[in-house]
């Protein structure tokens, strides 16, 4: 990573060279939080993306527009932005060596439109296509995590450490439905719910927010995830959160991580990442960097 | 129902006959809250009682034993206690027209092993066989939903309104997946949620509690809940919450709800409880009285 003069300038301050970064991020999704919380409580216009369950409303553009903008104000150097929305409206998501900023405005928005308390704004930061940071903020809950690179993970201040089982048998794993819905689609997800249990897993939770299970993961509240059909900015700031608290996340093959191919494997220990993507049926959700 | 000399004098004073048992239920449950929250903390012995999955830990025992203790204490002439941990030693189920405590010490105890943050205590209350108040403290969250019957339900002191959505195809469901895991179970399980899928529910979360996946339901979170495998515990204090709220709790047949056949539709309509019930297909087990 080479930092430019003004970032060399504060490492000289003794100060990180994405200090600044990360703490405007922690502000944005402190407001985005705020915006997202009054929208709860009003009436809301719903359209439908990719499937009928894949929903988008007036607040998820507008959480998005804000930390754009924000991020443009205060950064104008930086033009690289990965967002849903912008993607939706045919934005070419690609990962170049430029700082990027990768953004959920909502994550779950299904759950936002039911006022089902589980909603997330997700911020994460890449540099030479390495995730330097993430900032997620469980804005029902008021919980605020965050992850930068070397320096651990943190829940409102508290460090966050991931589980350390290995035991399949005594694992609670989390995972999500996807958007695809088609009868095809929806057996694999059900095999693979079906393959996890006959492993006699404690359970499987589905809770509406991969971004949130992955965060749920990262303090050591479950012992894994999987999902096919999540995309890189449900991705990008859980990953570094759970890598800084000890955790694994890596692609459903066993390989590494592909922040664009759609689907991942995260695990308290490396034993039971690898276990949960030895019992997992792929589905095909393409890659987020070739729509 | 026929308050006793006891209560009639305090009907006279304005004060409601079963008011002082629900003022203590309040209390015991906000004492509990504290007790799993400390004991989440700590390390835990856990134990299995009919399956893999069905788990107890000492921290159930306890705080069952402190709720049903200091309920005696309170009101000397209350004999019948239903209670899940007495039960699983092999206490009869049985509701009488006794006053009769209904008592789940907590509820989501897979949760509260792997400190999933959905973990709650469930007193409820009837008398001649009707619920007369429910109170379910989310002790991770610090909620705690009340009912009481004719007197509304409310959580944190706001008041509680299901949604009014009749819709299946709007609909987010709520399920849990049940102690039983055996091939057949699990395959019936599964075709359940891919029916409700199918029909194009917007979605399907399992989030470890159905005391509290039902409170969701009650403060119109979601809009259907339905469950095989849980228990008149489970359900006493929250069906109180969920009528109080507007909501509808019947058999999976579709007929009235029976406390003790272990299996549930709840929604926000009847036309919504209606079309889950139509949608699934049956889990036999057993009843609570025939154990």
């Amino acid at each position: 990573m080479k930092p430019n003069s003004e970032e060399e300038e504060e490492l000289v301050q003794g100060v990180g060279p994405w200090d600044e970064c990360f703490e405007v991020a922690v502000q944005l999704a402190l407001r985005a939080g705020q915006i997202i919380r009054k929208a709860l409580t009003e009436e809301k216009h719903v359209s439908t993306k990719t499937s009928a369950a894949d929903l988008v409303t007036e607040t998820d553009h507008r959480v998005e527009d804000l930390i754009v903008s924000e991020l443009r104000k205060r950064f104008p150097s930086h033009s690289r932005f990965i967002a849903e929305e912008a993607t939706a409206s045919g934005a070419k998501c690609v990962l170049t060596h430029s700082p990027t900023w990768i953004i959920d405005p909502i994550d779950g928005t299904c759950n936002f439109v039911h006022r089902f308390p589980t909603v997330a704004v997700s911020i994460g930061f890449a540099v030479h296509q390495e995730l330097e940071f993430g900032v997620i903020h469980h804005c029902t809950e008021e919980r605020l995590y965050t992850g930068r690179r070397g320096q651990g993970a943190f829940c409102n201040g508290q460090r966050l450490q991931v589980s350390r089982e290995t035991d399949l048998a005594k694992a609670l794993v989390l995972t999500e439905i996807g958007p695809k819905r088609d009868p095809d689609t929806l057996k694999v997800f059900l095999s693979n719910m079906e393959r996890l249990l006959h492993a006699k897993a404690h359970g499987v939770r589905v809770i509406g927010s991969s971004t949130l299970a992955l965060c749920y993961l990262a303090s050591g509240a479950a012992d894994a995830y999987y999902q096919f059909g999540l995309h890189c900015w449900d991705l990008a700031a859980a990953t570094v959160i759970i890598r800084e608290a000890g955790g694994i996340v890596i692609d459903t093959s066993g390989g590494p991580l592909d922040l664009m191919s759609c689907r991942v494997v995260a695990a308290g220990t490396r034993e039971m990442a690898v276990l949960i993507a030895q019992a997992l049926q792929t589905i095909n959700y393409g890659r987020d960097d070739e729509k």
